[in-house]
């Protein structure tokens, strides 16, 4: 087995590696995640596509802020000159889906600024309900997409 | 239904809730989430207990690090002086296991904290990780107990 | 003249002054400031006290999250544990009132949170507006009322 | 009437915009602010263009650190490279007139970091005030000029 | 050799240690450093006891705002409460001599905060003299004195 | 003497110096320090090249985490998009010895960041070391090294 993790040098040392050989082009990434919650919390969310109140407003503000701040909270991770970020939020039965797409014309891509995204908006429900669901669990969070940079396109199969 | 989100007030804005009418109490929380991915990964990452290189102190590190900044990223959420936290990550076959355990002495709990932790801990692996598995997948991040406070113990059923 | 600001030593250097002698008491301060601008901008944040999408939620969100951090903006501003925030936005003719409310109970009052949560409420709205009004004003960002701690009620003359 | 705000998407929901289509150019902005209080504090802030100790300094450097983290406090502005802030303070009669000056090469404008630089400055002078003018007010926060980009010199009419 | 580092478990994990068990009582601490560089800088910083411009102010004003920061930087550091901070330059022949004095009351001593407010502080005169001395050094960053809390007072010997 | 520092205006006053015309190259900067301490402590930190626990890691990432940072600390600093930081730690009989190296394509040099790296890091050593070692202390942090922009190659002489 020859591969390695390229956050690590071949001591194992954790370090920040270098793209400044990279060429800065445009790259996106899109990420989800589910917040699995009741169907009381979901009517309490909103109902026939109309908000109630702030809840989902906060979730996706709190994603959008979150974004731009992941090479602070992930310690290998590049500052990033983002673009554009987008949180969505559809309600289903007893569950929220969250997608965020990010956008960036920078030296590396962005999946881990879509994984944040995601992560902390499904944080913010999470805050939003515990009072009356303190059950819930925030599940899913992958990479759907990405596109851009040396590597292409590459689609969740 | 007579229940609402205590995040918002009556007309639905987003608030900050008052707590300073509570008290002063240790609470704690435990939180855990997995991160799927392959066994391939779970090698590289460490193997009979012992952990390779700087992998999953770095993963760890950033929990840590993230359960103190929750009130920065979760919008509503009260600033706490924690008193402690661990994070804890166990390897299984084709996943690793994050327990984060949080505590405080103040007027309100702290299970958000450990959600942080866990969250941050587990985007961190998906950063290290994504070079040898972009399609690794953050699940059941979820409150498991929490204890302390006028509520008491709360337990997963 | 014998008035000094607190925040100088007597060769004038700034520090953090001393507040361990204070007590811990519960504080709250209540600031207000004014955003004006057209009529058209107004019809666009809401109509018959609705807000129209999530103009006014992100301000509020804005302004609670920036009143936590209000020591890390206001150099020589202690870090204080706040027990509530509350941003109240109304829309007049053609400006938004901005009213915050903070309380704590800690060792010193918490009017410059109140007046962070404001100005950056104010900021935000700024931000939304810019592209219809460029022209827009922050106003009257002030103190109404304080109260708690050894110099007890100040109320705006 | 057809003009919208472009930080809400045809829902209403909160976005960051994307400017990945926006060339690179310089930009400036100036904005200007002015703190309001008693001719008594501004005799203790400095005389005859000599500064008292470190008051106007604090309040200088707490604008340009603001500058700098804007788009961390204004949720949907954008993370951008600012290549110059200066923050000028001059002392009146009963006031202190604040003026910012932010220059970038990025993609786009930087009329909210000029206003958040005034904004912090003003609300340091607030702060470094209080203890002897406890009903100081900050007006007239706004946009004095921006040049540069697409829409190209906009200047307050 | 039975001594272990608090902050690793028994398997060498880190860990935030549990304080909750600690008292809050008043603690102090005293932490120093010097900027070695030459006496031409030293008489660009002031003379006579006199600082020129805003050089000193910004070096103090960046000490003290990093001591409340010292939680962000330092990954197993508890977030605390700082009551004040005082950060004094005193400038000798070729050198600049810092020294930091910070005050808590809460569960955990603050030589960390002391210590980063005179590396922060350090790294300030560094930015600011490097243009005309780029080989500057800071040196003997380190406690001299801490007092509070089970231990005690505790001096450098 | 004509010097200046380029951090002060004609009249004394901080700003952050206007760097939009100059280019954005690629440009690397090493600093280094010592942590002085006890050979029990280096013992304890590890041995025969063997790091033991998560000590040297934690120092490692919260020196790399800081680098991202330094606009953030040092006031008159420019944000800068880091394209890599590594820093080594390494034991010697009663002392660690911390390199960081850093490297960007922007439009100003990065000393200042490789100088917070090893100061944090440092940091971070302290606070690992002190329930053992409460006499540590941080010396000679300096740069040794910068090369790429107009001022060409520099090294310590």
């Amino acid at each position: 087995m020859t591969k390695q993790f390229t956050h690590l040098d071949s001591h194992g040392a954790a370090r920040m590696v270098d793209v400044s050989g990279k060429e800065q082009t445009t790259r996106t990434a899109v990420a989800t995640g589910i917040l699995h919650t009741t169907a009381e919390v979901v009517e309490l969310l909103g109902a026939d596509g109309l908000p109630k109140g702030d809840a989902l407003a906060t979730a996706r503000i709190a994603g959008i802020m979150a974004a731009k701040r992941t090479w602070e909270l992930v310690p290998l991770c590049h500052p990033i000159a983002l673009s554009s970020v987008v949180v969505d939020l559809a309600l289903a039965e007893d569950s929220v889906l969250i997608t965020a797409t990010v956008r960036t014309t920078d030296r590396t891509g962005v999946e881990m600024e879509a994984l944040t995204a995601v992560s902390v908006a499904g944080l913010t429900l999470h805050d939003m309900v515990k009072s009356v669901d303190p059950a819930a669990s925030l599940d899913a969070v992958r990479v759907e997409r990405k596109e851009g940079g040396k590597s292409g396109l590459w689609e969740r199969p």
